[in-house]
């Protein structure tokens, strides 16, 4: 995707064995890249959230492997740095499993042999995430295309972040409206603010706006007035974990968005790569323990202040309780298709097992 | 209500025709009271939304138009009076209601006359609102008990605000639970943040707190997540207008909790004097033209700095597209019940009239 007209990954490697990321936490206000040398930047990268987004954190810690290995490629540092890692954020499931990608193939070589490998698979995960990424957006435009063969432009309503500054790349529930973009089609998306953490207002709006598409922020409670007054064709939201029935466990406020479109008679349409999808886990609802996040999220917010410098306010009196979870599972009868690298399916154990087994 | 554990109302009579109001735009962190002596400070109360919530800008208004008359009680002036005062907030229905009366009854008087008729209306308005409150609160508490006669708490959402500091005494969405709580019932509110102006988690929760009513803030996206894991035994929300077949037309986001609560089988109450009744409106979907505010309500916010100064930050880009509608409307399918000063009754055109004709 594009940042200032330039084509661009979240995640860079630059000459000598260093990365180049992003740092989130400064965005929109701010462009800054950092540079990534050592186990102990990538760790920081990802705990201090200047990357986030599951597959970007993967990707993000398969090259912090790498790193610890370039320095000390003994077993012993090797279990040092995982269990570093898998420290920074403690409950991103892809932090795990591009680790063990990465151990799975060095464990039976020589140390002198395991940097280059680490290297490569942790390339080749980069690689993977885009070709997903970009798959999804394939098979999400067609199926839009295919769906509204007469329309001429698409409203598209998105919450939270799901793009590409999630991934490497493309995104998943904005790569088919980056695809529809790129092929010269009209297309503008409703960003939900995405409160309280506002990544839809603050990652969501910069992105599609470097890319040139057209977007207009609304706060979450705005979605229902705009679906029940036609504004919105389709809604399309990412995924943190999919349950092998369908049911979607993504950023909170999803589900309420999910019932609106179902009532306005509108597509509401889940991208994710199969990597969300839990084979495990036979429904989301109820059955997912939902993780509750630090009430400072809610009553702190930053921005910049009459000098133009960014500032941390406290918007609500400190004696007051809040309750913060930081998703919800939206029951699969809501959701009208799932989009994934290997295809379009219903949101049912029928529909995900006729395109995965 | 309490203030620091001092019965008051939002709006007070003091010596020599003086009121007192409290700053709202202060709360919660500041309790500033204001007087009021003349047309021009309850003019500049009403526009700088010192004072807000219908009823509370009704009898404000009222006593505007005396405070006018106590100066100059010709013809020429009270009109001048009315004139300034409906320019305030050019879409408060209940000050051109309140402004009305107090003309009314002023008419046919003689200018020496006048004033103390004035006076004397516009506390009665204030009087009338409380006692409307009041059996609001009554009728809603009888329902609660009389539909749950086994529940020994109760978990109650709400969205904004509509309390005591909405209107002169009691509130409307909060006066049921006021008459809970004060007759030891357990209740505790879960109080929706309400972006864009935050008056759940600036109002809502400063005046449950002073009351001593237990309350937990959640940003505008829980709600959903907490009915679906059986944490809501049910809703009750306010109303700005209310079309004649029960449709509300309230606070942005309304209409997205009363989708959450059908899908969950919880209650969800509308709590409205009758003054909210459009009768003349058949249906409220897509017949109520939303007010359309401005992007700066979405794209800055006030909060206390590090040294405790209350301080405007801006917490988007400035080139973000947004779109800032203050209201939605539910279909009345989705309310359980009206909860009115004149009894209960079903969210139907039927239910409407049995109860008001």
């Amino acid at each position: 995707m594009l940042i200032n007209g330039k084509s661009m990954r979240t995640i860079e490697v630059l000459d000598n064995f260093c990365l180049s990321i992003i740092d989130q936490n400064l965005l929109p206000y701010r462009l800054k890249y950092r540079k990534l040398n050592n186990l102990e930047d990538a760790f920081n990268a990802i705990s201090k959230m200047w990357v986030r987004g599951a597959p970007l954190i993967g990707v993000t810690a398969a090259y912090g492997m790498s790193l610890a290995i370039k320095e000390d490629a003994s077993d012993k540092n090797i279990n040092i740095a995982e269990k570093k890692l898998l420290e920074a954020r403690p409950t991103a499931v892809d932090l795990k499993w591009a680790i063990s990608k990465v151990k799975e193939k060095i464990f039976s070589l020589k140390p002198r042999e395991r940097f280059e490998v680490a290297w490569i698979t942790s390339g080749e995960l980069a690689e993977d995430s885009i070709k997903q990424c970009s798959k999804i957006g394939d098979f999400g435009k067609e199926l839009i295309l295919k769906n509204s063969p007469n329309n001429k432009s698409f409203n598209i309503l998105t919450h939270c972040n799901a793009g590409w500054l999630a991934c490497v790349d493309w995104g998943t529930a904005l790569s088919p409206i980056y695809k529809l973009f790129n092929e010269g089609i009209d297309v503008h998306v409703w960003v939900d603010e995405t409160r309280p953490r506002s990544q839809g207002a603050l990652l969501t709006t910069w992105e599609l706006m470097q890319h040139g598409v057209p977007n207009t922020l609304i706060v979450d409670n705005v979605g229902g007035h705009l679906m029940q007054s036609g504004k919105v064709d389709m809604c399309i939201v990412g995924s943190d974990r999919t349950a092998s029935n369908g049911d979607v466990c993504n950023k909170i406020g999803t589900y309420m968005k999910a019932l609106c479109a179902y009532d306005n008679n509108i597509p509401f349409y889940v991208a994710l790569p199969e990597s969300t999808i839990d084979f495990n886990l036979k429904s989301g609802v109820n059955n997912i323990q939902i993780e509750e996040r630090s009430s400072k999220e809610v009553n702190h917010i930053s921005g910049l202040n009459e000098v133009g410098v960014l500032n941390t306010v406290k918007i609500v009196n400190d004696d007051n309780m809040v309750y913060n979870p930081g998703f919800d599972v939206t029951p699969n009868k809501y959701v009208t298709k799932l989009i994934t690298n290997k295809g379009v399916c219903d949101a049912s154990t029928e529909g995900i097992q006729k395109l995965f087994k």
